[in-house]
């Protein structure tokens, strides 16, 4: 029987992270990665095959990194855990032993039992598989229009890619706002608005009460009875966690159906780790268990992970999910980071908000200014900021990890207002006038 | 005689950072800005009047922002401030008396006294002068060939621009690198890289003992002897605080030249404040004595000082300077926060680095993706994040704030691994591969 320090199940991001991570930390011990699909691809760029890359062949992960990493790779499917012998048997009959094991094994796109007609010829979900989705871009290159079912980041950004490529699309979302559950009104505002203006078709506060057709689907039927027609719908309702192997070995799993996991990311067994979209995640703020899902926190998870495989470091440790999303349409940028106020008002947080508008180069002439707003919250109490949010140009995103840094390591409203920045014509607001520092201002002056 | 109770003589970036954020603080207070100019020009956009924005106008501060805030502007020169009486004496002969002043006098280009020929025709400096430069710009646009002597920030962005206009340009530095005081050689080296691309010329390691001709510029003669010839000659050599104001009232300057100050920014007198280019910078790493003038610093001693106009705030001080700069050539951004490598070692620091090249956007295969370099330096001694340097595109202002944020904030390598970030394809590099991680381990690795 083989026999492996680390195994780690899973192929995708936080997979990748966590044996690399942990290899880094620890160059004497022997990884193996297990992963089922032949080609890993790049989850976050999926929206993007459907437009601007054309091909998912061109959103790939290359497998070299394991071999530069001295990683060994096994294309290959867990079929059983058994974590008191710390064996993992495998589809082609392997038997392989570990001492350490990492449950990356992700998430699946769901399909909601309530829909009639999910399993109609058209109808198509955003899965992590790379033949599903060349599939999907064959039969999606003769539809001529497509109705989106769900309006979170999958459903809005691929929706805009596939418009791009001359697709007529309309978007049914049962909340009152596109990335509703992501941003505060305002934010989903500028994004609706900004749909608008590219011709992408949207219905909110409306739920789908099935997928009408017989063998092929010919479009939706609406809560309100009204039908909508299509060539092919796309169900991008989210996703959930893939844990048949962890709950078959004895783990536990949450109220949410995710793996239990310590801050070190340990599940109740000592010896097997989970991270990703599989492993059980509490919110930096509200401190609730919570359901987000992205590539960017997963990885963040798979470091410490890794990093704590065989040593643990109390200063290393994942003290909960800050929720820092970023999108882009053309080229507006939109991002959170932390809770937004919505939430932080639901779960009786005392806040203060303030919000500024200025411009993401200086002077307001240069070309290619893009408007840019941000939007903080604080705590009243001492104005510890909680969350932000920006809306701008290109530069949306590292500004929202700016304030992902701030809100993780607990700064304060007097921390931006004494803050020291650079600016520069080109690549930033003005000195004299710079979002984040102006909406700590307009925090400040309430409390 | 005129009373107020805040008076601020300089009208630049922070003069006006300062009057705004007094106000704000305390309402009820009355403020005075007093400027000389008839019109406050953005001074980081200057560069950008000979290229991109075509016109001064087009680089003006709007003077509304006073009005807005209930701040009165006056325009005219101070020439004598009393300090025990408090007052100001100006050039219309008008005394105004202050209950508390702030010097934001801002600096003035250097013209060196050794340099022979820089009062001839055709030889410009760039100060924040409207008028001077529209007269620049006029005689600089029947100019084919011109020699800026100085490879810093402005000389370079000056000279980047009026090769975009079509001019022939070269720079003479005396440094063996260009930019060589705010960055590490291989960042230099890529700046010089992308000057060759851009087809603008430059000579490092080399003087400039006269400006040649007789009424009118007709080049310059090099420290080797060897002539260039040229239409005009640019002189960017550096600023130089404007102290007189204060030094005639009996504040104390510092060795460099500076006003000295506390970390309230109050000079030796409790009652005036000096901020910006003319105010005493003290660098937050190395904790010597510094130079370094920024808008950006300038705007954050200029709030400091706002707020603590009446009353002080223990929690909103000035701990140093971290010199953080940005600048771009085309589609490429290079920034730099706190010290670099070579200032570190120099210094005796005990320091580690460590960097990762990865893009922008990703996959790598995104349109419009950029290459993003992150280099890290950090203190052995604990991790100590003490600087960092990007090279990337339209993201590398924002991305290298928040190294600013990480140095200002004392975190360490530490914080950095186990950070949470927000990534996405049109807007960040991928969650595996984030550089600013992925340097922060290269450093772990050789902690």
């Amino acid at each position: 029987m083989k026999k492996y320090d680390v195994i780690v199940i899973g192929g995708s991001a936080s997979g990748i992270a966590t044996a690399i991570t942990g290899k880094n930390a620890y160059p004497n011990k022997s990884f193996l990665m297990i992963r089922k699909e032949k080609q890993a691809i790049v989850p976050c760029g999926i929206p993007y095959i459907f437009g601007s890359l054309h091909d998912t062949k061109k959103d790939t992960i290359s497998d070299k990194i394991f071999e530069k990493n001295n990683i060994d790779l096994k294309i290959d499917e867990v079929t059983k855990i058994d974590a008191e012998n710390k064996t993992c048997t495998t589809k082609d009959g392997s038997m392989i032993s570990f001492e350490k094991l990492v449950l990356a094994t992700g998430s699946k796109a769901h399909v909601p039992a309530w829909l009639d007609g999910a399993n109609k010829e058209n109808v198509f979900i955003i899965p992590k598989d790379k033949d599903y989705l060349d599939q999907a871009i064959k039969k999606l290159s003769s539809a001529k229009k497509i109705v989106t079912i769900g309006g979170g980041f999958i459903g809005v950004e691929t929706s805009d890619e596939l418009k791009k490529e001359g697709k007529e699309v309309i978007i049914v979302e049962k909340l009152p706002h596109i990335l509703g559950t992501a941003f505060d009104d305002e934010l989903c505002e500028a994004v609706e608005q900004k749909l608008k203006e590219r011709n992408v078709e949207f219905i909110t506060n409306m739920g789908v009460s099935k997928i009408t057709g017989d063998d092929k689907a010919t479009g939706v039927e609406l809560e309100n009875g009204e039908s909508i027609s299509a060539d092919a719908v796309l169900l991008t309702v989210g996703y959930q966690p893939n844990t048949k192997l962890a709950s078959d070995a004895g783990l536990s799993l949450n109220e949410k159906g995710f793996i239990r996991v310590d801050e070190y990311m340990h599940t109740d067994n000592h010896d097997i780790m989970a991270v990703g979209d599989c492993a059980e995640k509490r919110d930096f703020v509200t401190r609730k268990i919570s359901t987000t899902m992205l590539a960017s926190t997963a990885c963040a998870e798979a470091r410490i992970a890794g990093m704590n495989l065989f040593k643990l470091s109390a200063m290393k440790t994942f003290s909960g999910t800050i929720a820092i999303f970023s999108t882009a349409l053309g080229d507006t940028g939109y991002g959170v980071a932390g809770v937004t106020e919505k939430t932080a008002t639901q779960e009786q947080f005392d806040v203060v908000t303030g919000s500024f508008t200025g411009v993401d180069k200086h002077p307001g002439t240069m070309p290619g200014v893009h408007k840019q707003t941000v939007k903080l919250i604080a705590a009243r109490e001492g104005g510890l900021v909680l969350g932000g949010e920006v809306i701008g140009g290109t530069s949306t995103g590292e500004l929202t990890n700016l304030i992902g840094f701030i809100i993780q390591n607990k700064m304060t409203v007097n921390n931006i207002l004494t803050a020291q920045i650079g600016t520069h014509p080109l690549v930033t607001a003005p000195p004299t006038a710079y979002p984040l520092i102006k909406a700590a201002e307009a925090v400040a002056r309430k409390l």
